[in-house]
């Protein structure tokens, strides 16, 4: 590439390309892997959601909608998360196009270049790639690795300086499945207050978290006042990755504005997909039930399947989708998983990917049926024992 | 609203709001409005696209895909791109949930806080206000009216100094209806070169060009590695306005970089929507023909009926959907619309929706049927002689 070759903004040439899609690359053309690398479930959505689509489709629902989504669409996420948490209204509830859309909007409305964001890592490397793309610095704290990631919150706070524009807890966590208990959330939410810190809850796996209903959430404790911000999707508890269906909880004075830059981003979800995500967030329970029992087997069987082989070491995650694995003397990760892949037919995500602090790791998303899991398990087994 | 409540950046409240929202909110509750506010045909998207969806939904095609979109729909993207203009490689393609994300990316990607961006005006307001997200500023070419609406070609070369980092150019226009003819291009695309200027180039409404097949397009007359990019969509010319499907080409230089974005704005649009846009694209021939020859004696008959209501003066426009004429007198056109929604059930968009060069004009959009423009043109001229 030559000088002369048009090319992006500086800031756009360093974000950083997905670790995970260069070892997913590796993979192309090869027979026989097994995909463990994204997040994504392996099950197809279930009929009735894609009924509801269908009928909107058949039902001419082929044009605009509202910036904010429906009404009846975004009165039942309301009713869902009232159930879930405190009493939520609809007018402070935005339909997005995705749940990574969620995010992007929500770093246009109150990020300028230079702010500075603190984000608790390691984490989807999205939520901290995002806040770049507006011009805003990322300073990271790591969560701890042992029986279980945690976070020092004591570190948190300190990193949570006066000025600081806002924090990002993505909790349960992709990819360590820490699940952030309501004691620190309500620290972190009284510190934000006292020093006006915007609070930028990922709240997408809160329903994937074990022997509980609904992870702890900043939702529970706030006011409607709260420099808070939830996104949501569609994607995980209901099986509609490919939807691109979310949601954003915002305070009710940044709302006009909210709905500006939906117009500026995509405009609206599509009307028929809006009807499929009524009938997933009204007819539901029973797919996010099915959803955490299998997932829970699948967690069961693979953290023992993983911790009884030499060289492995992998916490219980108690939420999300995820173990996220050390193996010993790796210090390449994005190499090991493309190996993986060529060599063990084994799709697995690089802890790199999730940001220099997750190097030393790798992640495997359970999101999977046993036998896919006891293969894969069996194809590490044999790689390592080479 | 207190000083302690939370609120978006200043950037993103000083961001216009949707006048014709505005216009349209004050119909809210009355019955007969006839909408012609919004640049959406009135029609249904055609059935073997909506059954095109509704297969991709029976086989299951819930998953993600490539940021790039599937490959068979660039690769049908491409291969239609190239009959209208000339050769256009897959690899230059990108699938963007929805036009107006198309256009976001392509700010994201180029422009840096303090950029200079000239836009040929009035215009869709959404490229103008994109660009301020970014924190770039704007410079506008207004258009000049006539017979028709023209481009003082002279004017906009002067505001294309060297240092300006884009141009915006949709052609054909909405709201004018204005069409960039070939030999400007050329001069502009020269200019550009010269100073190394992108040219950004919303193509959405290329079909939509009344006696020729296609808008001339700096498609037809550049080079692949060109400063250019070229936004479009399948909304207009294929009745999709609520799919939300776009599409981007750019100089594959760029590319790697685009995917980034994409990934961190939608990260792809859903499988079976492209399926749609396959369909849309390889078959919807006949549609695009059936559109155009009913716009065509949509805007002949309005552009009679109006003209020759005194008071009225509107110029015949070449391309795009809507008639965007002068009302004598009229120097509050928001008012104006606001007052035609409440008094004679007219829904309109006031010219100022689309900047101040705007103010003394009204849109409307003739993607309609013969009967509810001789309708809403007999409450426009009830109203005018009262």
């Amino acid at each position: 590439m030559t000088q002369h070759l048009p090319h992006a903004r500086s800031i756009v040439q360093q974000l950083g390309a997905s670790q995970i899609r260069e070892v997913a690359n590796a993979g192309i053309g090869l027979e026989g892997v097994l995909p463990f690398w994204f997040g994504e479930p392996d099950e197809v959505t279930p009929q009735f959601i894609r009924d509801a689509a269908k009928q909107g489709l058949d039902a001419g629902d082929t044009f605009y909608t509202h910036n904010y989504g429906i009404p009846p669409l975004r009165a039942a996420i309301a009713n869902y998360l009232s159930g879930l948490h405190q009493s939520i209204g609809p007018e402070r509830v935005a339909v997005t196009s995705a749940g990574v859309s969620a995010l992007m909007l929500i770093a246009q409305t109150i990020l300028n270049p230079g702010d500075r964001v603190v984000a608790v890592t390691p984490i989807w490397p999205n939520l901290v790639e995002i806040p770049k793309i507006l011009g805003a610095e990322i300073v990271k704290v790591p969560l701890q690795f042992g029986l279980t990631w945690e976070l020092d919150l004591q570190q948190l706070l300190d990193a949570l300086t006066p000025g600081t524009k806002a924090v990002f807890i993505n909790s349960p966590n992709n990819p360590t499945g820490w699940v952030m208990p309501r004691e620190q959330q309500q620290i972190v939410l009284e510190h934000c207050r006292r020093h006006g810190i915007w609070i930028l809850a990922d709240d997408v796996y809160e329903r994937l978290v074990y022997g509980q209903q609904c992870a702890p959430s900043f939702l529970d404790i706030s006011v409607p006042e709260d420099r808070l911000i939830s996104a949501n999707s569609f994607s995980k508890a209901w099986l509609m990755t490919g939807w691109r269906l979310g949601w954003i909880v915002a305070p009710e004075a940044i709302m006009a504005d909210l709905g500006k830059l939906i117009e500026y981003n995509t405009s609206c979800a599509p009307g028929f997909i809006q009807r499929a995500g009524i009938a997933a967030i009204e007819r539901g329970d029973e797919i996010v039930r099915h959803t955490l029992e299998r997932y829970q087997a699948a967690r069961d069987f693979l953290y023992q399947r993983l911790n009884a082989m030499p060289g492995i070491t992998t916490p219980n995650p108690k939420g999300a989708m995820y173990l996220f694995f050390r193996v010993d003397g790796q210090t390449d990760t994005l190499d090991l998983c493309k190996r993986l892949v060529r060599e063990a037919g084994l799709g697995l995500a690089p802890g790199s990917a999730f940001g220099p602090e997750g190097e030393g790791y790798v992640r495997w998303c359970f999101a999977s049926s046993l036998d896919k899991l006891e293969l894969g398990a069996s194809r590490l087994e044999k790689f390592l024992q080479r």
